[in-house]
């Protein structure tokens, strides 16, 4: 029998529930079924929730994750070109399996596209899909077309994992550091250069396009943060701080980030006024953020080629929310927590695994 | 250096190409780089141009395939209900892993969605995927959601297969009989009777909307046939013409197809004149068009709960097209090929794996 809050929610609209909380609907109606215990749900690792999906094959895990770009909501074809479109399409895939550390392997390319569109855009499209594929080694082996008013592009990628462990987002605990890869802000004030039609220096707009159109997967970080002990991991797609509470409402605890030692990219520091809330807020970075003990962390800073800043901490603290930011001094920073959440705002990802 | 060929196809649009022309396209920019034979393109056992991609993983076959339906495209919500939406969504997946003769195993559900959708459509959406998830030992492990202004469901079905070999289209050989299983043209009726408006009896209609909203992929049936030494199938989702022309064209073989031994179902001969049409072209039956010698299709026969009709026969004769239907005579009927290529026409079913 159906108790009230069930009515409730039953009687709302996906705009009301939002993106979140329709995951979780989704969530908990499948996994209602998963209680039968036969196969294959017995050999499933990860189910519906983080990065990408897992499960043990007969020697090794395997993983599966998709992600969809729909016209207008993730992309504008008056700003971002076909070439720029296939690697993104792509790579914001690859970021998922860089984000549980595997090895992404084959790829199937679900496009729907009106028919106006021009075959030499194609061309350009599946090129520069195939040219980030082959830098990962990784097979396109399939798909769909279909016609339809707008463009939608469905990617899913498999892969495995060399390892037992993989990166999730349920393993962090208190006492644990918090990193991050790289330097934060880029593609988000890349965004804000589209939307405000701003001018700026060639070189840095080229910077900020790049940034936003082209990411690269932190595909070989994702292996090395394994290798080196790392357990909790996300790519930075919501933003910052919505992913380090996705990361905290999973592992159930909650985390202090420092304002002041988050690295924000300095193209992003020298170019915009709110470069904070572009780090903190902005999402599409899609680089590593992940937690681990100090001893960890110093090693992994070691073993990887970019750069590692320690941003917080994961704490057993009350604190006022699941991600709280502090200044230099400890006095809480308000903040806001996303414009991100597709339904309730609309704009970028939006992913069960 | 582009020939004038290349320079004529870039100029053109999609719509202008057609859906297999634009297939035929990515295939050969993709295939372009399996010249470098490294890994994972190595392990490759079937790529883009079958009902699902193979590869060789530890100890088995692994399947997988993508599927997109698209609001107005591929459905009409002022139809189809949700409960029904969720089961073909998985469905017409399903049905290309039968094609192959797999075992489907885990899948992927991606969402686009307008925010105003009610929240309980999504429910009967879920609850009904899940059920035939269930029949099939699905498990549906991760997905993806996001606003859309229409509704687009991606599904992704990851499987594998217990046996070597494969059921594939291109591997029809001369002198093999051309086989079908369960009878043909109710769904296209089923489309029929909703586009018409066409009041029929209650049962009549039932079994017709039935046909079209949740057919009944034959997985069992698949695995069946490459137990009985099958090696040639594809599932008719495009129509029967149009998918034993694909079997023809990959095999490079021609088909002769006696018309009045096609199975139409008996509902679709009483209520429609136009029934012979709606057998031969209208499609997503989801029923396995196969070929193999006369010995095996004897044993299919036997091992099979549904009905298996011979049809036709694989020939070296010279015919006037790849797939000719003739009467009881010998008398070569004309037909038309197709009402179903998307972006030339505009309706279901657009893959490459």
């Amino acid at each position: 029998m159906l108790n009230k809050a069930s009515v409730i929610i039953l009687s709302m609209r996906v705009s009301e529930l939002g993106e979140f909380g329709l995951i979780n609907l989704i969530r908990s109606n499948i996994t209602r079924y998963e209680n039968f215990r036969h196969t294959p749900w017995q050999e499933v690792i990860v189910g519906i929730g983080d990065d990408a999906a897992a499960w043990q094959s007969d020697n090794h895990i395997q993983l599966a994750t998709t992600d969809t770009l729909v016209q207008d909501i993730h992309f504008n074809l008056d700003v971002i070109n076909w070439e720029e479109l296939g690697w993104k399409a792509l790579a914001v895939n690859l970021s998922d399996i860089a984000a549980m550390g595997g090895i992404p392997k084959f790829a199937l390319l679900s496009l729907t596209l009106p028919g106006e569109v021009e075959v030499e855009d194609i061309c350009k499209f599946i090129n520069s899909t195939m040219h980030l594929a082959r830098k990962f080694g990784v097979a396109i082996v399939g798909g769909n077309v279909a016609a339809a008013p707008n463009v939608i592009i469905t990617v899913t990628i498999i892969g495995c994992s060399e390892s037992e462990v993989l990166l999730k987002r349920s393993t962090a605990s208190p006492g644990e550091q918090i990193a991050v890869t790289g330097y934060l802000g880029l593609s988000a004030a890349g965004l804000e250069m589209f939307k405000g039609n701003l001018i700026l220096d060639p070189e840095i707009s080229n910077i900020l396009r790049r940034a936003h159109f082209k990411p690269m997967p932190k595909v070989k970080e994702g292996q090395i943060l394994i290798k080196q002990g790392v357990k909790t991991a996300i790519d930075i797609s919501d933003g910052l701080i919505a992913d380090l509470d996705h990361i905290c409402e999973l592992s159930e605890v909650n985390a202090k980030m420092k304002i002041e030692q988050v690295p924000v990219h300095p193209v992003v520091i020298a170019n915009f006024t709110n470069y904070e809330e572009l780090a903190l807020s902005g999402g599409e970075d899609y680089e590593l953020l992940f937690t681990a003990g100090e001893s960890t962390i110093a090693r992994v800073k070691q073993a990887l080629n970019c750069p590692v800043t320690v941003i917080g901490e994961i704490t057993k603290e009350k604190l006022p929310a699941r991600v709280t930011v502090v200044d230099s001094k400890g006095n809480i920073i308000p903040y806001k927590k996303s414009g991100w959440e597709h339904f309730k705002h609309g704009v970028p990802e939006a992913k069960f695994a």
